[in-house]
């Protein structure tokens, strides 16, 4: 497998290119024969794993369980929540028969059409009407609440536009859904879980993200409240990286879901949801890559760091060989992933090439003159910059570095961010500004209308109302209405 | 959530209903509303995530890596492998359409009629073809192989009858699949696999098995060879725990997968794929469990070590707490779950049931004199025995008993299956024997009739021809003709 780096666009010649590029020559990803469908390569995949598993501790942390629910759902489960199937019903995909025959000639499969379901059955594009009908079972009293659920699965929503990891047909994620006695325990897991994102965004991928509210237009179909964080891209434009959701009632009602309270009266039982997914593949790929390839932060990166032995003799590889060979284990003990890389099918240049490519965080270069000094060449992906340093004490030193390249390059999205983050009080400044990207801080009189109006007028939508945010009233840059405080506009993916 | 194990059927009275039951009244799963569908309950798929996190561990040791493909597969790659479809084509869910609409009354959904898919999909029975399909572009050159990628993932076979966790329409499995330049590695990766659910299912499930191959008429649809591991259930019933497939060259040619050897020759790939799935809950179930319920093998139980106070007053209680603060944190230093039940909502011998049903290997309890005498008692689940023991070096002696049960319910489990395991010489003795349960070692002339006639007298099967077993030539019990060596016959879930 040939390293295709030289055919890499530049992110400032076409930035969407660049990306679509990336995610297949760093063998992250790539689409399969279904339309719409990825194939997540083993090394995009490895990442994701890592996702997994940390997302998966904090949630345990906080209490939730994992379980298992049905991938096909009764088409009328849709109907039961009115805003949802408006949601929802559009693009899905439809199960109509549960059997194939052999056709006429012999030649291939066809339908069978004597074995047509009574009932079509829908590939879940979210999970709250299945869950929410088996809940009913499940709940009787107050003793039976909370209950915190969450579930590793796929999903399967019909998009016409697909971007790998950003936008696809089939995509992988987590769903929680969480049952509880009172309104204010629901809102307060929908806030605990939107805090879990945040600080898995921030700390894990290194992306820095606003968390807010959507307004009334962008929340999920069926919920009260929807909680977001918000990350940008280099290329200034927004990514939903998760959502939260206070379902209120609505799939109580909906189900029928009630429960004996502490007063022996009935309720309905109030809800919350929230998910990640894959889509989180594209926010780390597209707040830290360069021209030449991948930065991975080093909490998520496979291969942490790889070493490169160059030598001219075979003799030579051999001490090369021993004197890695402590380094490795060294590396191991403290839990880091190390990669010793001696094939000797390729030249060094391609291995460098490649392993920037895939942005492994730290590369070592040991030949004959480190040997002769004990000293290694020593690169961090983030910003190039090659240092020859000791043996000695290598070890502590490659591991505060993977510290550091953490905390730089997440300083560095965040610095792009800020930057690009600006207050705007006319809607003529705003037409003129939206065009550069960024995230823009205007007021808004809170209605859809307008909302709708500026979407059309300027492709950019309100990403969120930032719960950290100034709270200072204003007037509407559109209708000069008052305007409670500032919102984030921008364009988003 | 109240204990229902008094309603637990015997298993001597009936031991199909003994099983449906224990799954349910354990929290293990449901049926969903979906036909044939299951609902995995949290205490279920904490075990499901055990021995998913063990064998992916193996998996990664010998090299293989996880992916992920797509779940739904046009419906024309099942025709390409001429066996493959046979064994799929039938019971498969069929997408025929991307949209919904609303119904003309607004009061529900329907499918769109103009939405048709131009070619159904078939979501996933297993994933040979589409992985294939793909492979085709990654291959080229002997440099590229062995390509050893695993994915875990869901499928669906539209099954009639289903059973929790031994039969349903959707289940959760892991499916590798791998692609190597010689026939010879492909039948050694096939081996290695075999081997390592053997030893998983021994090790971890503490559910010994036979390792074996299949008969021709028994194989995996577009395999040469079939390897295969069988437990035996506590009614005498086989059960297939798991398969490794031997492909030969088959979907290489069906998806055109050629690669460029070391002699520069043009050459099909050679490939396996294996598999275990969800199956593995119930095997797990029917191995060890009693008429009191679950037990569970220490290395896969989620609570190994539950902790029930008994006391009068508070003072007590709070005593009994800070004597068993030191006994959790001095378990949980070892790596063991424990788990210090002192909700006060419940009567002990309620806990106890319900610890007892749900299959904690190990019990402690406190009461006001175990204080005074510095003693806990200590129940094991397998055997139901108590003893008092003393606090001084609990740790230990806990730890100690797990390898105890571990080794215990294996090697209970195995005695079973020796004293069940006979020779049968002829069709006579083996129709009376056959009613019994058990393993029948049979002499069989080699031929699917035969095999077929077994089967259609007396619905038992050929489990394997065992690997280890004797290799004495001898006549068939049927026809009289030649057989090369005994092979297990049984009756199978």
């Amino acid at each position: 497998m040939a390293v295709e780096l030289k055919g890499l666009t530049k992110r400032n010649d076409n930035y969407s290119q660049w990306y679509n590029e990336l995610v297949v020559k760093a063998d992250l990803a790539e689409q399969s024969a279904v339309r719409g469908c990825m194939v997540i390569k083993p090394y995009g995949y490895a990442i994701w794993e890592k996702m997994q598993r940390q997302l998966d501790d904090m949630f345990k942390e906080t209490g939730v369980q994992n379980a298992y629910f049905p991938l096909l759902i009764p088409k009328s489960f849709l109907s039961r929540e009115a805003e949802h199937v408006k949601g929802f019903a559009k693009e899905c995909a439809v199960v109509t028969h549960y059997r194939l025959k052999s056709s006429d000639d012999g030649q291939s499969v066809v339908v069978d059409p004597e074995a047509k379901l009574e009932e079509e059955l829908i590939i879940r594009p979210t999970s709250e009407t299945i869950i929410w009908n088996t809940y009913r079972n499940w709940i009787h009293s107050y003793r039976d609440l909370p209950l915190l659920i969450n579930q590793w699965a796929n999903v399967f929503r019909w998009e016409m536009r697909t971007r790998l990891f950003l936008r696809t047909a089939e995509f992988l994620w987590q769903e929680g859904h969480t049952a509880h006695a009172t309104s204010k325990e629901a809102e307060e897991e929908a806030v605990r879980m939107l805090n879990i994102y945040g600080e898995f965004a921030e700390k894990y991928m290194a992306v820095p993200v606003i968390k807010g509210v959507k307004s009334a237009n962008e929340r999920f179909a069926g919920a009260l409240n929807t909680y977001t964080i918000e990350g940008m891209m280099q290329d200034g434009k927004a990514l939903q990286c998760g959502t939260s959701h206070f379902l209120g009632q609505n799939f109580a009602k909906a189900f029928d879901v009630q429960f004996i309270d502490k007063e022996n009266k009935l309720d309905y039982v109030w809800a919350t949801s929230w998910g990640v997914s894959t889509r989180l593949m594209g926010a780390l790929i597209m707040t830290h890559s360069d021209d030449n390839g991948l930065v991975l932060p080093p909490k998520l990166a496979p291969i942490q760091v790889v070493i490169v032995p160059i030598y001219k003799k075979e003799e030579q590889l051999q001490q090369i060989g021993e004197k890695v060979a402590g380094i490795v284990s060294g590396l191991k003990a403290l839990g880091i992933s190390v990669k010793y890389d001696d094939a000797d099918n390729k030249r060094p240049g391609f291995k460098f090439a490649d392993y920037e490519l895939k942005g492994v965080p730290v590369r070592l270069v040991m030949g004959a003159r480190d040997l002769e000094n004990n000293t290694v060449e020593v690169m961090r992906r983030d910003t190039l910059e090659k240092e020859t340093v000791s043996c000695d004490g290598i070890v502590d030193y490659v591991r505060n570095l993977l510290d550091d390249i953490q905390n730089n390059i997440y300083q560095k999205a965040l610095d792009y961010r800020k930057q690009k983050t600006i207050e705007v009080n006319s809607y003529d400044e705003f037409k003129e500004k939206i065009e550069e990207g960024g995230f823009l801080l205007c007021h808004w009189d809170g209605t859809t209308e307008t909302e709708l109006k500026i979407k059309e007028d300027t492709k950019a939508t309100i990403r969120c109302i930032p719960i950290d945010g100034d709270e200072t009233p204003g007037v509407d840059m559109v209708t000069g209405k008052p305007s409670a405080r500032r919102v984030i506009f921008a364009r988003a993916y």
